[in-house]
């Protein structure tokens, strides 16, 4: 078994497909993970911008949060449409393009792709932090601990869908079941105590109010509340990887993701509330998560405690993977309508895009390397890319349903139409209450990535125009080619690359390039002898042989220049260039030798024209044998 | 101007080489910048060892120094005799190969690598070490100033030689001329002082002795003040950069070097003992190196204190560059006797041998990248290189001389025998007392090099043997080769590749690889029409269409599978693969397209035989009109 079928599993043949794909028992963990785990900074979020309102900003807790699940489940009902309407995966992207044109959809598109490598980092980054925050021992690693991580996502989908959602299964229920545990205590709690229970955990006092209530704060807190919200497009990207029957099992994955998501954000705003829960200030002294102020208050610090919050880490860390399974699908999209180069539309051994996966990994990888693991703050930049998809699929949608004319195509019209107004405003407002803090940089790179997709488009038709033909097959030239070969020294190697070189034509150029350090002075003295006269012999046309020297100790540009000359010479011949090879049965043994004829053929690919051609002729030396002893002592200078 | 002209200098004939050449002046700051750093940690590193003796082991200070200046003088007049006999350079590599054998010269060559390699990176990272216990800002910054000073260093050697020495000039003598200026000042203050003179600053107290005097602890001071040493050898490695007379020049160059270096360590010791100078302890609080104490003793802490220590500080960053010059020499050297890969026999465009600058400026980087900039526990490591190379060297002059039996060669054998037992002696004092803290690195990584040399020198004897050939010209072989070309859609470049295959042979296969992603299905349609008939109507035999399938989404492994089965069938022909090529214009566009001749290349020469030729076609695209509008609306799909 090879490495890469240990690491990345044996390859999957076309037939296997069916086995790869999933229900919603792995569909949640592997397209729901990155929207449930936003209920672990969302409130978070929200809480934070309120700070300075004190105690008084615990009142303003439920509304927000109403509101942001109101936003959610509009968006849920969106979705659930899309999902039957385009079972073939109706992500932002085409749902856009199919609807409002090509341009959307890139827009769509690109907001998406950042949104994606963002969530990675931002996702591992965040997971790590909760975890070196707990074991402070860990910090200096975070960086180290961060790439694993990524790592270990990496590897796990290019092994493919199944075994990833078996992989992430267990952390995801985890946090599913040990979140909704506290949400029902609290909950029993507040009832047994009268709507004032008391906390298990004592609880940090609320700081006094700094600052009155604005319309202004209270934005901004619902802006940063919104990224509780992104993730939830995943799953109508990716219908496609559910098996049959298709769409209920999708709209099910996605009700599931979606309710669980909306319970916990609204359980965990109404025991902020109860509890009298406020955020602490991060990077100062007593920080606690609010996640983690709520379990102490509602179970106390035991050994639930620690595995709830343990479960969090894990959802954090891995909440990347939602970005794994759509990011490869989206670029695959992109690729096939020519935004993308062909490479991401191909399916690798396991089925699975590769090239998606290995650029998502290189991108978040030098995002965390860059900010070295601390990306806590780009969170701003990424609830934008998604909110602006979020509105274009569903304006898109609303154009959809007002082609189709269907039975219920009307009530559909009206959902998506008051979703994408819901998702529109919020866009807006974050838009503009985050703009300073880094969202510019958002609607900075999506324009510029909706630029680079259009320039790739355009070469890939230039050159499909440029090369396309309906002539038929063209004769070969009546002319022989000039044929030129370098030489160094007589050997085997060159022996057998002038036997192929007098195969193509009578006119042979063999070239000796004489520079400072080539000690190869004997060729002229035996030229006559074995070559000369035995082409004679055999009634061949003797090659020539010229001497070129350089005074620069340059091979390539006397050669090069030589090969030029000879093609303006012979403006209606072809030149094939009779590169020798000498061909170790080792690879590092290549090491040892310079690689000239690899230059020389990239070398003249550049310079040449298109009747330039390369032939490179193989001498493979058989491998050692395994006595030869050392050479302790022995001739001086190379043999 | 390209920037490589700028950065480096426009390349150099060989015949400016008279011109980079060197005399005494430039020979001082290229080759005894590594000697002259010396005196600035080796009474230091004597010193600290003499610490637990308190006052007391003021006392040994003076004697201690006596001995090492004694070795060093016996080195010095045992190099000078070296300089005259191997004027084409006397390393010890070569002088241990000529008298004691290949084995001798390739331990000695094997220690001064290893030598040359640490000395660049404990000098770089002594040097910033000084600088940023000066100016604690910098201290974040210790690695990046390590890599900066590296790449200064290793761009000024890949300029060359003259003008290297011009760049080092400046700091050299001004480390000379002010460290002369602080010990004649404190010698005539001590013969004004009569024999006790007071310290212009005050002087921290010596610590009260813990430990009494041992020959161990002498010993062990002794071992470490011969890093003092170092770097002496480089000199007479290098005789051959210097103009004519050479001899003398270099000669001269060295006398210079030794007597400023055993006046300065001399005048140090003296001025340590008459002041009462000690060390104090590294890394806690009031450390100031001895160099500082003694500056500020004999003169005070105003500008010229300042103006001093400055000068300390550049000389030891610098001092690596002694490695530089001698270090591509030494691979030269062993890359001439084949126990280096070729290229380091090779001259660059500015005459300096470029692979060992390149070489030692990557080793070095990594070094320092490893321990993060701070290699000063890499100090014991390298006087055991140093020290072995000496002895390897004067024992075979002793030979030398042996063998010479000239006039006053008996005289010339035994200064070299005694700087040979002298050196040899301080080689044992060194290994013993120095084990444990690190010299059994070095006496391990001698070996395992030495056995790497031999190795290469193995592969090389092997290959030139087998392909060794007094062989004629073979002619071509009768049979027509069978030609193989693969084919993924009808276009120009297959157009052009198809039509030099039908040159080669009348038995051409065009071969089809159908996955998963291809779109290739119109092949077949037009392949009747456009080739079949066509080559029937031009009387050109007709090329056989052949359609793989490949269930696992691969091109290659059918496609060449598809070869091998032919070479098997025609054990008598040989195989041609035509790889048709899109060039295009510009390099960043081939990114947007898969690389698959590339690749198909290096798997056909790894798989492959001898009989396997590889063709590449190229066909040229003409550059864009620059006026194409971008596909803002368009068909879906690539064209």
């Amino acid at each position: 078994m090879s490495v890469l079928d240990w690491l990345l599993g044996r390859p999957l043949s076309v037939y296997e497909q069916e086995g790869e794909r999933i229900g919603p028992w792995a569909g949640v963990p592997i397209l729901g993970l990155d929207a449930l785990s936003s209920a672990a900074y969302g409130p978070e979020a929200a809480l934070t911008l309120l700070l300075p309102l004190g105690a008084l900003g615990l009142r303003y807790v439920a509304p927000i949060t109403a509101i942001i699940i109101v936003v959610l489940l509009l968006v849920f009902l969106s979705y659930r449409q899309t999902i039957a309407a385009y079972p073939n995966g109706g992500g932002s992207y085409t749902v856009a393009k199919e609807n409002l044109g090509q341009l959307a959809g890139l827009l769509a598109g690109a907001a998406l792709a950042i949104d994606y490598v963002l969530n990675v980092a931002v996702g591992i980054s965040s997971g790590v932090g909760a975890l070196v925050s707990a074991l402070p021992g860990l910090l200096p690693h975070t960086l180290l601990l961060c790439l694993a991580i990524l790592a270990f996502l990496t590897v796990m989908n290019l092994r493919g869908l199944s075994e990833a959602g078996a992989a992430f299964a267990i952390p995801t229920y985890a946090f599913l079941g040990s979140l909704g545990t506290v949400v029902v205590v609290g909950l029993v709690k507040t009832l047994l105590g009268r709507g004032h229970p008391l906390p298990v955990a004592a609880l940090p006092p609320l700081p006094s109010p700094v600052e009155a209530v604005s319309a202004w704060l209270l934005l901004k807190a619902f802006a940063s509340g919104c990224t509780a919200m992104t993730g939830v497009e995943a799953v109508s990207n990716a219908v496609p990887i559910f098996r049959e029957p298709r769409i209920p099992l999708a709209r099910r994955t996605l009700t599931v993701i979606i309710l669980a998501l909306a319970a916990l954000l609204g359980g965990i705003a109404f025991l902020c509330h109860v509890y009298g829960v406020g955020a602490t200030v991060a990077g100062e002294p007593g920080y606690q998560s609010v996640l983690s102020l709520v379990t102490a208050a509602a179970i106390g610090r035991g050994a639930f405690y620690h595995f709830t919050m343990l479960s969090v880490v894990s959802v954090l860390a891995l909440s990347a993977n939602t970005s794994f399974a759509d990011f490869p699908r989206l670029c695959h999209m992109l690729a096939h309508d020519g935004f993308l180069p062909d490479s991401f539309a191909v399916r690798g051994r396991r089925l699975v895009y590769t090239g998606g996966i290995v650029v998502l990994a290189a991108l978040s990888a030098g995002l965390l390397i860059l900010f070295d693991g601390l990306t806590d703050r780009l969170i701003p930049l990424f609830a934008i890319g998604a909110f602006l998809a979020f509105t274009l699929s569903q304006a898109g949608m609303v154009q959809h349903w007002r082609r189709t004319r269907g039975p219920g195509a009307r009530k559909s019209l009206w959902i998506n139409a008051v979703g994408a107004g819901a998702t529109g405003l919020t866009l807006v407002v974050i838009a503009v209450s985050k703009f300073a803090e880094g969202a510019w940089i958002t609607l900075f790179c999506v324009p510029a990535l909706v630029y680079l997709f259009l320039r790739v488009k355009r070469h890939y038709r230039r050159i499909a125009r440029e090369i396309a033909t309906v002539e038929p097959l063209e004769p070969p030239e009546a002319q022989p080619p000039v044929v030129v070969m370098p030489v160094a020294a007589w050997n085997r190697v060159s022996q057998h690359g002038l036997s192929f070189a007098l195969r193509l034509s009578s006119d042979v150029h063999v070239v000796q390039v004489r520079t400072e350090t080539d000690d190869t002075a004997e060729l002229e003295g035996t030229w006559d002898l074995l070559i000369k006269s035995r082409a004679r012999a055999c009634g061949l046309a003797e090659p020539k042989l010229v001497i070129l020297t350089s005074d620069f100790r340059q091979f390539f540009r006397p050669f090069i220049d030589y090969v030029l000359e000879l093609e303006g010479k012979h403006p209606d011949r072809d030149v094939v260039v009779v590169i020798p090879d000498l061909v170790l049965p080792h690879w590092y043994e290549s090491l040892l030798h310079n690689n000239r004829g690899t230059f020389l053929r990239t070398l003249l690919r550049l310079r040449g024209s298109s009747r330039t051609v390369i032939v490179n002729t193989p001498y493979h030396v058989q491998p050692p044998p395994e006595t030869e002893p050392l050479p302790l002592q022995g001739d001086p200078g190379p043999s």
